[in-house]
């Protein structure tokens, strides 16, 4: 049973996606309104776009939003104007064939995606994760230093919708008393990660750096984020590199980029302050974060359960200092790639964004609708992440169902 | 000034690469016999590849490799032929205009890159690195498990010849002996890392795998790979999460990818048994590795040092297992990745392939032509690999100069 996601798209939100249908084959990007999603190509072919002065023709013909997530913001401004106005009054004056509703189409992944950096900036959630795997509270030793993060694997990014095999890898087998053996074998510590993606619109060169403050200039927009993660793979291997194959199996996004334009009313400021001598680039303090109302749900046979809610207001580093840290060594950004917040999460229960703090490391067991429970996925679970920013402003949702391991 | 490396480049080698001309503005695919670069797509009008079924028209006018390199191995090996039966004669009877001497030609990134991985595949660099930081010999957990790796920054590889500029980033002041302070200044810890990159060639879909005997169908050639590295940035950020900014600011690569076919005749046998209980898919004993001789060298105001000299026969863990361990979870891979062996070195003073080796960390001074020395690299410092499997198959050299921190 799919959730309806009408009152997350109002005329305020106006995202970007890229979907298919039975009467538009290839896909293009569109935008949408409340359940109705609206094919952009059309619009510009009758003229909706004409005010838009350097908007390339048949721009969104495309099967991504690259081409036009890397135009200027100012751009970007005024395509959402003209948008607003000629949905104003609803879609239903809208030319012929330009619409299709929301259940009649199949949402692809929005972006190509050159890249993906996922980041660490919750600071509950460091707290949180090393207290069920080290048993004390410790932080990373550059955590207030600047934003943590390490290189994810771009290629198996999917979108929304796409089903997960259970991967396979070496870990230590736990069930073993008598002595630790490490096997290979499919999963037994498979976990979701509730995260927020910066999508990169307009790229920045090698060698150019980038203040914080400047950062909005080349973020596109947002998506929800599953970094899917095999507990038990990632804890063998990540010493000393990181995480690679805990990982590198599947990440998924929602499908809809929503705008910083449309959320430019959630701005919250910074949950905490931060260290006087983090250097001036890095700097950003004032209107920081975004008021983002987060909730990941699995789904069983046993019904649907909330397994956590947070808010991205929490988070310790923002989005704009994600950027600005990666590019800090000259690094460049190419359009389309994708910033992950990582897990984002709370200090209470009830507030976790992945079972390994739900359940402490596996210590304790998360409770289910309908007398189930769990310590990490079992297969047929469906993952479902959503977010609300406010009224008319919302994500959608970001889903996957775990699949039995294949042989390979 | 500029070595000659002809005897490299027989008729046994046949690379590709992607270079341009004064009359050949645009770069575009090519080989290399001795010091002529020939243009292959000057040889493709004239017929040189007709007996080839399936090569597509114009596939060498791409500005990239990747349209050849994903084509299947068979394919290859019929333009190999070809290749070889057009060249047997030398340069002088090609077509007009379809050759430059390499004096004449700029070289350009040979392939679009979408993905980089870089494992650490040489016991012995664990165990030197292990040594130079902790004091004391230590393998990673999973060293004899599977081979290790992250995942790199894709889009800042450079070819041969790119400048690279020292970065800036955050680490622990060394000069303070009163306190622990970390300062966000340009590194002063520039290092090298003396790799080998696999190039893929055919991709391999979602979900698939691979076994290591299979391996070399999606290989498409190799190249020599620098991953520079700021130790000092890379020592602080990279626990828990692996390193990112401390390697994100440069790699690179040399233009010449030598194919598995022109390596062929140098396969070495594994340097000791790997451990029995690996699983199936990971197992290739035989026919492993490649005896390549590898050479690194410091250019600086006081003349040439050669600082390390090693062999890729030594890597414990194979190309073909690189490329199988990352697809075990069902991890895709697409053309024109590339997977570094990280740094290949030895056991004895003189076979380090990275100065982290060579001065045990900051504790010994390397000693240099003309009476200098080095801790790390210094500004202006010319860092050159090369390597040569045998006689007339050789990659060339892999060459940066470092500039000094950009004011960003």
């Amino acid at each position: 049973m799919t959730s309806d996601y009408s009152h997350h798209f109002s005329i305020k939100n106006l995202p970007y996606g890229v979907a298919s249908s039975t009467t538009r084959i290839g896909p293009q990007c569109a935008t949408r309104l409340n359940n109705t999603v609206v094919f952009l190509d059309s619009l510009q072919e009758n003229g909706v776009f004409n005010s838009v002065t350097g908007l390339p023709s048949g721009i969104f013909k495309s099967t991504t939003l690259n081409d036009f997530a890397a135009l200027p913001k100012t751009l970007h401004t005024q395509v959402r104007e003209a948008l607003q106005l000629a949905l104003q009054n609803g879609v239903e004056n809208l030319p012929a064939g330009s619409t299709a509703d929301i259940s009649e189409v199949q949402m692809h992944l929005p972006v190509s995606i050159p890249a993906y950096t996922d980041f660490c900036c919750s600071k509950q959630h460091n707290i949180n994760a090393g207290r069920a795997i080290l048993g004390h509270e410790s932080l990373p030793p550059s955590f207030y230093h600047t934003p943590i993060a390490y290189n994810g694997r771009a290629s198996t990014i999917v979108v929304s919708g796409t089903p997960v095999h259970r991967p396979r890898g070496h870990f230590v087998d736990r069930t073993l008393t008598s002595h630790k053996e490490v096997i290979y074998a499919p999963t037994r510590a498979l976990d979701y990660e509730l995260e927020l993606g910066v999508v990169i619109g307009a790229p920045l060169p090698l060698g150019q750096g980038l203040n914080a403050k400047d950062a909005d200039a080349h973020i596109f927009g947002l998506v929800l984020l599953n970094d899917w993660s095999a507990r038990d793979i990632q804890s063998l291997e990540m010493i000393p590199l990181g995480p690679l194959n805990g990982k590198n199996f599947a990440t998924t996004i929602s499908p809809w980029i929503v705008t910083l334009e449309a959320l430019n009313s959630f701005r919250a400021e910074e949950p905490e302050p931060q260290s006087s001598s983090i250097p001036p680039y890095l700097q950003d303090w004032g209107a920081f974060n975004y008021d983002i109302q987060l909730k990941v749900e699995l789904e069983t046979s046993g019904g649907k359960t909330v397994l956590g809610e947070t808010n991205a207001k929490e988070l310790y580093w923002s989005l704009r200092q994600m950027c600005t840290h990666l590019t800090s060594t000259g690094c460049n950004l190419h359009t389309g790639e994708i910033l992950g917040t990582g897990t984002v999460s709370g200090s209470t229960e009830g507030s976790y964004g992945c079972l390994l703090e739900v359940t402490q490391g596996g210590k304790v067991k998360a409770s289910l609708a309908g007398n189930g429970e769990r310590v990490y996925l079992v297969d047929g679970d469906v993952v479902t992440m959503s977010a609300l920013a406010g009224e008319g402003v919302g994500f959608g949702e970001c889903s996957g169902q775990v699949l039995p391991a294949k042989d390979l």
